[in-house]
């Protein structure tokens, strides 16, 4: 490269969207800016009589782009490298599955004032669950008639995903079904209100999202069929004809900027948008995801990302989300596992259940850093909003169990840290089972940077050492990665993935070593989680008979504890 | 009777004692004063090393008679029909099991300066479950040789009851044990204190403590072999010797007041003492106890009480802590259960976790009484301390299901009170099931007066109407109806306590009747408490394999519960 070159990689979160201005020669980032959400309660649209309803209002994302995006070029501006004319291209990431209702004109409905008061015409967020009855039809029927679709998702369709969502407006709000034309992610929607596109049918779609929520294939030839979805409903088969056909892997181009958006950004028309994925698989490509390696995006729900090589069959993984070819990065089957609440599980308790505030959660982690594993008798399940890998089962919830009259918030602030660590577990010893052989863990968000108790539990939990991705905004940074990869060598990027994240990605300094000693307890302690996990997640057929000595187990793990803190 | 006659009720408490002025002809309180125990926290010595210790300082109980009971009868003073000679006898209730060790001069060793620092030496306060260790093996030695030991007391020995603590005293703390002359439980100490004994040989015990607590039984000649003490140890076998052979009704005296107290209190030396008994049985007395009722006293924990005639067998309710011919009144067998924590598991949360105080309890009792039955989707076991009826196991702790991000601390706070009455609807069925049939439950203690929502809901649960006892001081006024019948109708008090009781008791104006619509949503509940229950507390053999639906089985309540909140 002999100019410098930049890309600009763009993060619609759940509570906000954050734009980079990457240097395309070693992944600095220049500047961002970050828009937060204004709609709902931290920019989710909640019901407080259905705690599974989550939705977006549609009209953020655009105000998003205006804000976000010009802010952080302007900052960029203060970079004596920086110029508008040496960006050369756009990357988009976002929460996901969050399908979004669209008019003809590739309009979301809610933007629609007849259609703005109406949830269910509004984008259906990532972690909505209202679907979840129709996610089971909809694994019950691919399982008697089309059983092909289920073996590259773990063997159970989630109502987080995009036919659950779609199916669950068609049945509670069936006038919003009739009035969508289609129905797009939000990851497919971004680049293609960039680029202009003014049709459903014109929106290119990423195979990240297809492949993964919609039950994409190249193997059965694209969407579900229509035979699939009349079993749901005929409605849902005359939908796919209005849908999409095609799903493009990571490194092909979404479409170029429009000269409407290259004006609002001070940016060249004509520029390559990346094709828009999740973030997650973004997050990966930017923590520097290679075979062999887990990254872990710890934020309020974690996704966990491995890739295999497509040379090889397709791994075929129980209960891991999904392996979809080319989705997070072209070459490699995408591995996506997850779990539905991590950072949002110690928000819960801390400032749902405590009423505390940040500090708190500062006043509790320091008191749980100074208790023992095992120490508080406790032993959680981190269901609080289902189980999204092993389980693929969204009707969990929580359980905690061990209290005494002197149990403490803090020690039950740990507790639920070790639950989303057994899960974390549960996950690695499934992949290392099922021919995804995990030798590193890298992990990334704001938690993995801040929070050393909860970064040496998992190291504890886990058996690994946990390694932190360099840079603080892995999907943004895999977002500007894409980008540059999309634009080539040629305009001063890169023409693979492996050779822009070389430069692009590293590790951080601190990593965090797992304690033989913390391990041999938790060992125990996963034991009597998977005991529980087991039998109330329905894995443990018939339901385990040495349940009642359960609690005097953990009793006596406790006392064990206090006697080596005592000594 | 011609001139009025009062009498004494002294009630100690787990932190605090009161001493009553009581009207003989009609129950009526004329003077009350309460001495709050100094020690320790709110009374109790506790170790935040070993949250299973609880003592108590015998200091406090002598402060407390010092102080409470000339406080209660000066302010008597002010009521012209009461004279100091117009007192014609003491009642005293305690908690127990709360063995003290004492020297040869009937002294607790902890008056004594070489042992006052060590805790041994101390007040084992009921609520003590440092011998769990100590219960299981008294339990597993009398099921292979003293069977008969074990019939009446539920089949299990527990760690609350004055074996287990001079065991567990002879194994942790063997000085203390060495130095002791004798064991007492504080419901025989405090009337000994009165009467001026000062030997161990001397004091009278009740039959209350002896026989539900101490394996005491004339169907065996009294205290335990000597030859089953060896097996646990000789050297109980020798304390055998130096505890006591008889123990007594409570229409017996325990003796008569020394010069030295009459001349403390300025009453008349010689008035009859009545014999000691447990706060529950004189509550249960106080309460207005018959044939058929269930007497509830609901405080930091909650001791069930029923009576049987006599006449008959002896009732036999596996898990039920005991049956005691006398215990509660002569002529009947006392029935007794309980539950480790109830108002305590309420402290539990509100203080401890939520960091709350009385107002929190009043916020969070609102919030909670909003919630329909059902809509929280928790269910809990009300396990922080063991469960003692009818499990008879401390050794089993906390357990709280069906947690989402939603969840509120309120709705915690009425799981918690819905697991206290699933726990009382487990004792009542048992009774029920076993001979002791239950037609009406009077409740008694501060919870039942004032917590409208925590008695509506034992009424939805239990399904009987709830009742409340007329007097808010039933332990110290059964204390004084017991006094009134030793003194005996020629001193102006009764012969017998069914004529007292008909005299000095009452059930109040107000009463919770159970809502049909409610007690559908708590059988459901019920149900799946149960299922907790019985395979986390070892009553289901094997596991039962339907817990994997459990927490679907909740959500479908809750969500119906959701509905009918709507409509």
């Amino acid at each position: 490269m002999a100019a410098r070159s930049f890309t600009l990689g763009l993060d619609f979160g759940t509570g906000s969207v954050r734009a980079l201005v990457v240097d395309c020669a070693d992944g600095r980032i220049l500047a961002q800016s970050v828009f937060d959400f204004p709609t709902g309660q931290g920019g989710v649209i909640v019901d407080a009589r259905d705690p599974h309803l989550a939705r977006q209002n549609p009209a953020d994302y655009l105000a998003g782009l205006r804000t976000a995006v010009p802010n952080a070029l302007d900052l960029a501006q203060r970079d004596a490298s920086f110029s508008r004319e040496r960006v050369i291209g756009i990357g988009v990431d976002t929460t996901g599955s969050t399908p979004i209702p669209v008019d003809a004109a590739m309009r979301p409905l809610a933007l629609d004032p007849k259609w703005s008061s109406n949830p269910a015409a509004h984008a259906w967020l990532w972690k909505d669950h209202t679907g979840a009855d129709e996610a089971a039809a909809i694994t019950r029927i691919a399982r008697e008639h089309a059983p092909e679709y289920l073996a590259v998702i773990g063997g159970t369709y989630s109502s987080e995903w995009f036919w659950s969502k779609i199916c669950r407006c068609l049945k509670a709000a069936p006038d919003v079904f009739d009035a969508a034309a289609s129905w797009v992610e939000l990851a497919d929607y971004i680049p293609a209100v960039l680029a202009g596109v003014t049709s459903p049918a014109a929106a290119r779609r990423g195979v990240c999202a297809a492949g993964h929520k919609a039950m994409y294939s190249e193997a059965w030839g694209g969407l579900p069929s229509a035979a699939f979805l009349t079993r749901l409903d005929p409605k849902l088969a005359a939908l796919r004809g209005r849908l999409f056909d095609n799903a493009w892997p990571s490194d092909r181009p979404a479409g170029t900027l429009s000269a409407e958006w290259a004006s609002v950004f001070g940016l060249t028309a004509g520029l390559p948008i990346a094709m828009g994925a999740f973030d997650a698989h973004y997050g990966a490509v930017g923590a520097g995801i290679t075979t062999g390696t887990l990254v872990k995006i710890i934020g309020t729900s974690t996704c966990d990302i491995a890739i295999a090589p497509a040379t090889g069959a397709a791994p075929d993984v129980p209960g891991i989300c999904g392996t979809v070819n080319g989705s997070v990065m072209p070459g490699y089957y995408g591995v996506e596992a997850g779990q539905s609440a991590v950072g949002d599980l110690l928000r819960w308790w801390v400032e749902v259940v405590c009423g505390g505030d940040e500090a708190t959660h500062a006043a509790l982690t320091a008191e749980a850093s100074r208790l023992a594993p095992g120490e508080s008798g406790l032993v959680a399940l981190d269901w609080n909003n289902g189980n999204r890998t092993i389980l693929v089962d969204p009707r969990l919830t929580g359980l905690i169990v061990g209290q005494t009259l002197h149990t403490t918030r803090a020690e039950i602030y740990r507790a639920l840290i070790e639950a989303t660590a057994f899960g974390a577990r549960a996950i690695v010893e499934r992949l290392n089972a099922n021919g995804v052989a995990i030798e590193r863990v890298i992990s990334c968000g704001g938690i993995a940077e801040k929070n050393p108790l909860f970064m040496q539990i998992y190291a504890d939990v886990l058996g690994y050492p946990m390694l932190i991705a360099g840079s603080p905004q892995t999907p943004a940074l895999g977002s500007a990665i894409a980008a540059a990869v999309t634009a080539g060598a040629k305009a001063g990027g890169y023409d693979d993935f492996e050779s822009a994240q070389r430069c692009m990605t590293r590790v951080a300094d601190t990593s965090y070593q797992p304690n033989p000693k913390s391990r041999r307890v938790y060992d125990e302690l996963y034991g009597l989680y998977r005991e529980l996990h087991d039998a109330f997640g329905g894995m443990a057929q018939p339901a385990p008979a040495n349940f009642p000595t359960l609690m005097k187990r953990l009793l006596a793990i406790r006392e064990r504890a206090h006697g080596d803190h005592r000594s």
